[in-house]
């Protein structure tokens, strides 16, 4: 398969109407999204899946606009024979509520004014980020999603789906996030925003008419909020103690060391595509969130239907694991069918946004609908209880196989015999199948998904499954070779 | 033992009258020094300790001056009756090379132009710092320091001081620190200095005549930096999502959780007691700070020669305990007499200033110079090896003990036998002390120090140990209850 980028794609916009009630109480009258689309929404709108984007993202999450040097900032997972194929599935992606990148924000200009929001933007959350997502997905006349995706801040509105639109989705994925924001998190963006408040170019968020904007307050926020997206060992491997420009300390105050220099430079980059007050309203969202109800998690995951798969970073101290895990224990006691695994990575939290092979595994993985029927080999050899072993060692050799299903005249599952059961026939001088095989036999039906089979097969340690129908009828044999084939 | 305080005390100075090299090559002509003491110099004057205090701490490391509503820095450990007993030792603490507490720094007047240095003073080093302090000891004809000991950049101070001037201490404890500073850690602090660099009061260094300080700046700097001495878990202990002063969510940009108030105070009161420029000058100090020679932080200790304990702290994210063990692993592979303890608390970096009850039982452990004779039993009960079990089982119940050594007739000893040997006597219907004896019985020496025998009693699992001359005659017993009483 192929993999390959979606192409030259535009951001669209689409405007909602009617006023929107936030949380805060307060009502937001126009609200814009921009959005993009990867792939072709189906006739039955089975196949859209929502990406949701982290704190400074935006819409265009794959695919290149039109003269630009780097594509979308998923690019490694959306695209045709990528996990988030786009010749199967129809993918969206919208920036947010409350951001800069094309949606209604507190740099957009307010009806009532005519001027920029600024500092009289409403507080927003992320429900209310979800809320007009939901706006933009009922546009597409979508009832149910396939999927929706999203990490650190875009897993917070994952979650929040999952509980305020129980049924909108049949799976979803929140990847290094967490259900409340805890303290230490709180902690890094408010001094985030603290630096932005003390830059005099801030102007109690009136800064738009002067032309001068509070780049250094921002650039410091940016910089503090960096430090915590890597591990200490990804730093270490990146920059070590290395110098910048020099071959020795100069002693002074201009920046020594590689990592002094390259914060300097992300903090500097990021003014130039990111508002501050935007900053200031996602930050909030991020803090205030909490799906907690009365201190109980379990209680908030209450009415949770989608199938989740929970994914954290070992490496990541911003949203460290623990916090999916409560994820995960929260979601197990409303009995909602989740899995959960770890990334493996010395990126930090940024691995969502870096760790190609892995993402696309878990994704596919998650995200396939394989049944056994699909990948079952028909047409299999089968002998009868009443043969001896001398004709089923001619069969194997004859057909190239290692099991084969024992059947009564009516073609049912009686038994497997499989090429150690006639070592084991030689050694105990037996000559009937029936001395042999193994008659405590598993198997499994057409229908079962390939990712239950394989888990079940994992879980016994079986590299071979008769498969058969209601009445004990065998149909065919999947094996653990063919779903490594599939997964790969 | 009474745990006291050292009482009222005062701060002193210490004028050095000849110039300094700094390690940049820069000269540094008139240094202040100032200094606190508490305890008396003994005649031999040896049992003088020096602390070296971290990044913000100052000279007043005990007592209290007067009219002060609280006490010295690392008061829970220093004073009558605590590890650092100042009825035994000396203790001298002195304000940092750079600082701005009475030590020469940029705040200080230069004597060139009769006015504050502000950035005309040299960037300086650890061991810049380290040089002043060693100018200083000399001052009191002092030749070898009983210990030194510090934390954090207290503790940077410490591996310096072992690497450049290996004769001058007996022992050095460094604490949750470095032999380098990592990338993470220098991010941290450039993204401090950048903060004051970006606040508009802060004028290139010129602040003081303008009377108005760079506050938000150097108060974001310590907000910062606050976060990282705490441990995630701390904070949630200590606020979780806790609301400051309102009962429900505001949503408006006030300070609705309580860790973004206590952050902000932690920020305000910190301009009252730090110059700006003196952050700058000690962050990046501690920047600079690498003992590796060559990258070899083996090669960076091989003239180390004092018996040194490394202890790091279990969720210090800031100072993780891989660079302790780091420091140990290159102290151990250079033959230094070094122990390692990782002090478990949740308080996170902070814990070297906080866990009272570890540090004091891991101080006084390690300083600790009894030998076995301070502590052990003499006229011991003793007994034959011709006599039998019943004269064996009445002895120790007539001395209430349960270990007899076994002597000859020139009361050397050749074996032991407890009440545990008995019990074994009973079972196999045995009548003569050689044959339920134990013959490859371990011993110690009269000079032998506590510290070894409890380490050597641990890992053999014994809890009574005969104690011997060179011709293994008997001198006494010690037994693990005794260490016991003397570490409580």
């Amino acid at each position: 398969m192929n993999k390959e980028s979606v192409g030259v794609v535009e951001t669209k916009y689409f405007h909602i109407e009617e006023p929107i009630d936030l949380d805060s109480g307060e009502v937001i009258d126009e609200v814009t999204v921009a959005y993009e689309t990867y792939g072709e929404l189906n006739k039955e709108k089975s196949n859209a899946i929502l990406i949701c984007h982290a704190l400074t993202g935006d819409a265009h999450a794959a695919g290149w606009h039109e003269g630009d040097k780097k594509p979308g900032w998923w690019e490694i997972v959306i695209g045709p024979g990528k996990a988030l194929n786009t010749e199967k599935y129809f993918i969206i992606c919208s920036n947010v509520l409350g951001g800069c990148k094309g949606t209604t924000g507190p740099s957009s200009i307010n009806p009532k004014t005519g001027k920029e929001y600024g500092l009289d933007f409403p507080v927003i959350t992320i429900g209310d980020m979800v809320k007009v997502q939901k706006k933009l997905i009922d546009s597409f006349n979508i009832t149910q999603l396939a999927a929706i995706i999203g990490g650190s801040m875009g897993g917070m509105q994952v979650l929040e789906w999952m509980v305020s639109y129980p049924t909108m989705m049949k799976k979803a994925i929140p990847i290094a996030t967490a259900a409340m924001s805890s303290p230490q998190q709180i902690a890094f963006n408010a001094v985030g925003r603290q630096s932005i408040f003390s830059d005099p170019h801030w102007k109690g968020g009136n800064y738009y008419e002067s032309g001068v904007i509070p780049r250094n307050g921002l650039s410091l926020a940016r910089m503090i909020a960096h430090i915590t997206y890597l591990s200490d060992e990804s730093m270490d491997i990146k920059f070590g103690r290395g110098l910048q420009d020099k071959d020795e300390i100069s002693y002074d105050f201009s920046l020594d060391f590689q990592v002094e220099s390259y914060l300097k430079h992300q903090g500097e980059t990021f003014v130039k595509r990111f508002d501050a007050n935007s900053y200031l309203y996602i930050t909030k969202a991020v803090d205030l969130f909490d799906l907690s109800i009365n201190d109980s998690l379990i209680d908030g995951f209450k009415n949770v239907e989608a199938k989740v798969q929970v994914l954290s970073v070992d490496s990541d101290w911003l949203y460290p694991t623990e916090q999916s895990t409560d994820i995960v224990t929260a979601l197990n006691a409303n009995n909602v069918d989740v899995s959960f695994s770890e990334i493996k990575s010395n990126y930090g939290h940024d691995a969502f946004l870096l760790e190609k092979g892995q993402l696309n595994y878990l994704f596919a993985n998650f995200l396939s609908e394989s049944v056994v029927e699909d990948l079952m080999m028909e047409n299999i050899a089968t002998i009868k209880a009443d043969a001896d072993v001398v004709e089923a060692a001619k069969l194997m050799l004859d057909r190239h196989v290692t099991h084969i299903p024992v059947v009564t005249d009516e073609n049912k599952l009686i038994g497997i015999v499989t090429s150690w059961d006639l070592s084991k026939s030689i050694a105990t001088d037996s000559n009937h199948l029936t001395d042999i095989m193994t008659t405590t036999v598993k198997y499994c039906n057409a229908g079962d998904t390939i990712e239950e089979i394989a888990r079940h097969m994992r879980k016994f340690d079986i590299s071979c499954l008769p498969v058969v129908d209601e009445d004990m009828v065998v149909l065919g044999l999947i094996t653990t070779d063919q779903i490594s084939n599939l997964l790969s």
